[in-house]
């Protein structure tokens, strides 16, 4: 369907090793072959590169894997479309502006009759995507919930679990949501989690011939961790999020958790 | 102060020649060092590569010097900082979405007690620019006239000539605005524009050593209009914009203009 890859961390740290990863699967080692795009957080700016094309053979998907940018929130997509066509405006992730902030979203999954049910007013979603139009609906939610002042992180993101919850009725909707400084992980059915900090060791991607020795990329109180639809290393621990289960990070820590009731999906879709 | 570059063409054309030309400028030919970006409309959706780094010297500004993104409307914007610090967040072009549309915009110039004097209350700036806080002031103006509805082209960009015009008032407003159909631009003191079509002849850049012969890469239909603060090459004749006069371009063609009366500034900011 999708694959979604996400970081948070205490120090700005690049994503070059789990992107090397993950852009195989965008028409090489996997199917997702119908665009794929990755947003950079730095301070509260952020930067997306995006191309419709598959990202295996994507320059610019090269020039991401090359040119490391330090990041301390980072959330990569690659797309195998379902609802809406393959063009850039139905290209995860998506950018709103809410509080003075940049608000990022990527979705994994599928939702049936969302569109065509649930109504949006305020944010008007610009492709045709089952994905956007919740994004859309989750901003008009918490304009609706907050009004103009932001609340703090435990508070806000407790709200959203329980609008992903309502989402996730209509199918399948494993997401990841940030600010820059907070990230959120909801799982439907398919999300998985690692936390890496001292002592580090060693990874060896399972999609493409890289090892790395953390140990040597890092410093003794770096903490960075990653969220991936499936496992991205083969020599490593990764958490298996159960569906309906949400998890807050902040500074690569995970801050706050918390378990929707939600009826399992047969499969992983 | 900074520099704008601007494209609209009837059929998806890359910006490769100009923005060779334009990116010397930040760092190299120019002292436009702060910072850099581009963004290209592809049907609804767009694109941008930004960078807080001098142009001339971002491994990202060169990739998109190779890889020919086809576009009917780009905004590119080389930065020499004036209001707010160094960093993404402050770097143009602006996108943010209304009415179901990505809205790009950038600016050049300076606002003296903009930001203290004219408050902004739906769009909230991310940054710290007086740029950003101008387009915010715009979109809150633009809900408040025409709320939910989109007015047709020319209702809506003579009223943001007129926000422009008022805008102006603090100091010195360039800007170029674009939904991806129309691009707006208005000039404060300091905007040209070109529009090619056939018969179609040759240009050399002033700010490197690159020729091009439009015959050999265009078709005989082809209508490409490029805005700039300077002229970009040696050979062709711009038109140079008188302070208070506002262009409105669609697929390459100049479909309306208009002149706002504007007390002219001494000098070239």
């Amino acid at each position: 369907m999708c694959e979604l890859l996400a970081m948070s961390a205490n120090v700005p740290t690049d994503i070059c090793f789990s992107f090397t990863g993950l852009m195989q699967r965008g028409g090489n080692t996997g199917p997702h072959k119908d665009g794929w795009g990755v947003t950079f957080y730095e301070g509260k700016g952020c930067r997306s590169f995006k191309d419709p094309m598959p990202s295996a053979h994507s320059p610019i998907a090269r020039l991401v894997t090359e040119y490391p940018i330090k990041s301390e929130a980072v959330i990569c997509h690659i797309r195998q479309a379902n609802s809406g066509a393959v063009c850039l405006e139905n290209t995860h992730p998506f950018t709103r502006q809410m509080w003075g902030k940049n608000w990022t979203y990527a979705h994994n999954g599928q939702l049936k009759d969302f569109i065509e049910t649930v109504p949006v007013k305020l944010h008007l979603p610009v492709g045709t995507t089952d994905s956007e139009h919740a994004f859309c609906w989750i901003l008009d939610q918490l304009h609706y919930q907050f009004g103009d002042q932001q609340p703090e992180a435990c508070e806000l993101f407790t709200f959203i679990a329980g609008l992903s919850e309502r989402i996730n009725q209509y199918g399948v909707f494993n997401v990841i949501i940030t600010d820059g400084e907070s990230l959120f992980a909801f799982c439907s059915n398919n999300l998985h989690w690692i936390t890496r900090r001292a002592p580090f060791g060693r990874a060896s991607l399972i999609d493409a011939e890289m090892l790395v020795d953390f140990q040597q990329e890092t410093g003794d109180r770096d903490i960075v961790t990653v969220i991936a639809t499936q496992p991205l290393t083969e020599d490593e621990t990764w958490h298996k999020m159960s569906p309906g289960q949400w998890q807050l990070f902040c500074l690569g820590e995970s801050i706050a958790c918390g378990q929707m009731q939600v009826a399992e999906t047969s499969e992983a879709k």
